[in-house]
């Protein structure tokens, strides 16, 4: 092991970030290029017993809170202090929830390596009026650092057990860095490529979200799989055309990679947004997501109806709204100015419709 | 009414058939430039009743056997007479099963209009060694006239009742003709696009049983929506690239219409391929494709296999079976060489599949 060695530390330990840490710490072991030990940046939590989390994680193995029964490598150390978990570090594994990333940025700032490369898994910015605020931006921005993105259809207990799934990752220019950071994630099961496309990759992993909820309608409404793989198909239109018209140098084929057509199926399959959608379709609108999510989440919202606001609030504002009929439907239900069975009675409401019918021919 | 308006004849009455009538003369009946009429060629059979299927069509304006409790519209005129059905028709569409269509064509010969225009939504043509035997094709060159085709998500029970779905019109030259196919099919329910990719639409309908196959293996082995979706994702890759290979002018971009993501997911959530596949793998491949076959599909064969063998032959006879890990294994756990694990194992068993990790790297 020379000093030349990459250091990673993970900088988040959550589900996600766990499960990251235990992909990760099975290549570092394999690959030269890699200093074995992950650090991985814990919230310090106090739990029932009394004992640290971060102490139960280097005695047992395991995060015991949100990752239990799944051993993480011995050569995963917590580390509860920020600063220390990445002193050294020359990769930074970014997988926080989104809103605390602004907040660790900050406290980064002067404390990191300067060649430094980072890789964000957040899912879920916010988008602005003026345009989506990546997550990747933001730590590039904060930091100076060049940042990539990894997305894809990546339900974390799964890959914890490690059934097959695969990964898309995003990067900017540089294809060296990029393929450094799929060989720190490829494993037998978990399968990762890259593309040059870092706002495509990170929109979808977003905007996916919508389209859950739109697809959950079709579910409570119980139309059946034909219409809801017409409403899904729209919906990756739709998320498509909107991360080509704000970013014009996002590619279609990114959307045939997993952060696309695989993450986008995963979403409307399970998951929390599709749940509460179809939840709100059977009561006929009558009870409002603030309700359901209160009911069904225990305390967590729901990204999906916010990001239809967001989005909603961007069409509106640029005078998109007739060209993306799925998006501003889904914000129209949710909000109650549409039945729920709105979602698809496109033809009706959205006159313009039928002239976007092939992507191909409007962009 | 002018004799210049065009009159449609449907070729074939079985389920799809039917709803394909009962589409057409809902727009028949509303646009000037169709006749009213439309006919729809009825393979003669005897009813249990001692009446004529025909006879009863006609009068109760209902295929009893095939699509029982739907009106198919006043203006469908059943006729089991095949050169009868077609007289004075300018538009042709063949909806029959793809093994009765080369017999049909060769009874029309001589016996139709030299403008006729045709259309076919036969899923289904078999995949020769020498490349695939399009149905579009073989009615084209058997008749001397254009052929589209429209394939889609398209379960016929769901939009017998007028459940939303889309449909994509594949054509080769003429888009005049294609949008006059588009008018005839499309409804507030039945969102029809046309693109000019004969070709890759017609692939799409035959191809997905194979990704078919492959999810239903994922299902029986209970590998979660997150494998399940990879696996559909690397199945609509291998789509592409195949139908790539083969026809150099099919387009990125259908496989994102309602032919290429929309009728995969719908195949691979519901459906009998997905199904026998399910069933095969939950008894770890010990009882094979015919038994299951036999027992669960009265006496239909699976597409899938028969394709997935088909495809598989070509990729031999050409020198590609490490370009397609999932089509391969595929045929090889039908035939029993690999146990249905091996659908989530490319890894080990197809050492380039990284190689073609993004397709847009490949092509």
């Amino acid at each position: 092991m020379t000093p030349a060695n990459s250091r990673v530390t993970v900088v988040g330990s959550g589900n996600w970030g766990s499960v990251a840490a235990k992909l990760i710490a099975s290549n570092t072991l394999k690959l030269d290029s890699f200093h074995d030990e992950v650090r991985m940046w814990v919230f310090e939590e106090i739990l029932p017993s009394g004992e640290k989390l971060s102490q139960v994680i280097n005695r047992t193995n395991e995060n015991v809170k949100y990752l239990p029964g799944i051993k993480l490598g011995t050569n995963v150390v917590a580390d509860p202090d920020l600063e220390n978990a990445v002193r050294d570090a020359s990769m930074l594994v970014f997988v926080t929830p989104h809103q605390f990333v602004e907040g660790i940025c900050k406290r980064l700032v002067g404390k990191i390596r300067k060649d430094t490369e980072a890789i964000s898994l957040i899912k879920g910015m916010e988008v602005k009026r003026e345009g989506p605020c990546m997550i990747s931006s933001l730590i590039s921005e904060q930091l100076g650092i060049s940042c990539c993105v990894l997305m894809g259809a990546n339900i974390a207990n799964e890959i914890a057990v490690e059934k097959f799934s695969e990964a898309t990752v995003g990067y900017r220019k540089d294809k060296e860095t990029a393929d450094k950071w799929v060989q720190l994630f490829n494993t037998s099961y978990f399968m990762v490529s890259a593309v040059q496309d870092v706002e495509g990759v990170e929109l979808c992993g977003t905007l996916k979200n919508v389209v859950a909820i739109a697809a959950g309608f079709v579910d409570g409404l119980e139309m059946g799989n034909n219409t809801k793989a017409a409403i899904m198909r729209i919906g990756l239109r739709e998320m498509k055309t909107f991360s080509k018209l704000l970013f014009p140098s996002v590619k279609d084929s990114t959307f045939f990679e997993s952060c696309g057509v695989a993450d986008l199926i995963t979403t409307c399959l399970g998951g929390r947004n599709r749940r509460c959608a179809e939840a709100f379709a059977r009561n006929g609108g009558k009870r409002s997501f603030d309700e359901l999510e209160a009911e069904m989440l225990q305390g967590q919202k729901l990204q999906g109806v916010s990001t239809a606001k967001e989005v909603y609030e961007v069409l509106r504002h640029r005078g998109w709204l007739e060209l993306f009929p799925l998006f501003s439907t889904v914000h129209e239900i949710c909000v109650g100015r549409l039945p729920p069975t709105a979602i698809v009675e496109y033809s009706e409401h959205t006159p313009k419709f039928s002239l976007v019918g092939g992507s191909a021919q409007f962009f």
